[in-house]
């Protein structure tokens, strides 16, 4: 049975302590449904504090990487998808999930949640600035969740994921 | 010697009637520059508007295609790339430009702008409303021209495109 | 720490009975050994056949889609990663596993073969015609291992994965 | 109207005297007929070859680049097309072409020939030694020609532009 992946996007380098510590967090309550987390990969950012959080409670992580070499993939990513297309890989991060979440936000991160929306998923907007959230909800009024609270945003996933939907 | 490139990214479907008829000059414009138009090549709203525009204006026109039939492609493209990779095609529309303008807005144009803003190109947001300026400021101030002026986009594209950057 | 992933490729709707019988196999036998079990992911031929056995020996499976849809995914792949790409995806397949193991031919395993030898993988032909043998030698000579015995396949495959490259 | 494309495709650093000369040459002939060339677009081998043939003869050249920079485009192209996917960017070379010519063989190259196939476009196979000729015939024997003449390339390609399929 496929399991249920998770997609957690938020800035590389340019992430806040906040932002670290929110995704961390993140990590760990996605691991303990039992989803898989889904990341850019990258040993920085979001991306890696994510990650981190999902090992310590016991997750399934997966990276998909930018790049082809090998650099600079976080350690705790379990399974590192290499794309070699760098930032095109943002519409394989996107379609990959069941559902986005955002935590933080940078240009790359603003790409891919505009791809999430375009694709019909569904998005959570976790602490976002209002400018971020105006924008979005603008393009998609529909789709997307604005929260603070990490258990509203996974109240929400378990409501998306376990719809009857085909997959 | 390498042609200059021109991107114009839009809605394709939801594009407005003004998004349209601004299109279609700034095709014109572009093609009277002597720069080669690139779009998303499809037969729809700004891509399809902005490419009639070039090539009344005895332009040539490239088409970044998302899918691999040839079904839906724009008659006024004269060059067209087929991509087959569906939205991930966005990040090729921008890497291949010079500069990227934005005429109207929805999720793939967000999209777009973002990946171009990752990229550090220069973007002009041409007629957006508020919440779109705010937010890709946000992002990234220092490569975003606003304005409602085609006379103004052409003048700023002219400076990007003869500044004396190793291309 | 990273998982080890081995890629099987081999046609989807074009294999034979043969092929189908080495997939299987190869499928439980990567699993024993507790590596990732890799494949295009489509409910197809070698891809299908290959997760099925790596399911039954208690293994985990990811497979690289090459549309977005999710119709025809093998119902033996635990992790799908939906590129919506197309056969460009094909890249991406190899570039993901430490090694590739092609068990039968068609237009879309050869270039993978071809793009794995290119990024300087270790492949093995599985049970290869001799002109199959002979065209990938003479491109890549040093990184090719011609058997036909699954055994002989593993062993190899436990050289490769051990050796002490930094990943 | 859509200008039609002719792709020629072969190996960079690794190709021989012969297949420069008669990559030079088939720009050229392919410049002549009025139809556009597209290549791999980097500054070597076959592709900086055929697009220096076409340049001479008033062609137009487009060039597909695996990377997002710049470096070692071929001066002959006039229209780069950046996409940062590395050898991904491969399929989008022989599905934007109406027929596809190889011109000498490595792994980059198999590659596209194994990509154009599955995608059912013809190739020519010029000048190819027996293993690659007996290889790419058992794959997919009715859209292949094998010739050594580039007399006869362009009479074939002269047929397949010419048909009036749907585009």
């Amino acid at each position: 049975m496929r399991k249920i992946i998770i997609g957690v996007i938020g800035p590389g380098e340019s992430a806040t302590a906040a932002d670290l510590k929110y995704a961390y967090e993140l990590g760990q309550r996605i691991a303990r449904q039992g989803w898989v987390l889904l990341t850019g990969g990258r040993k920085s950012g979001v991306m890696d504090a994510a990650s981190q959080g999902a090992k310590v409670a016991g997750g399934l992580t997966i990276g998909i990487l930018p790049r082809d070499n090998t650099r600079g993939i976080s350690e705790a990513v379990d399974i590192a998808i290499i794309t070699d297309m760098g930032n095109a890989r943002n519409n394989i991060n996107v379609l990959s999930c069941d559902l986005v979440i955002a935590c933080g936000m940078a240009t790359g991160t603003a790409s891919e949640v505009a791809l999430a929306l375009k694709s019909g998923k569904k998005v959570v907007l976790l602490t976002q600035n209002q400018a971020t959230q105006i924008f979005f909800k603008s393009l998609s009024p529909d789709n997307i969740l604005v929260t603070n609270s990490l258990e509203t945003t996974i109240e929400f996933t378990k409501e998306v994921v376990n719809r009857p939907i085909p997959r």
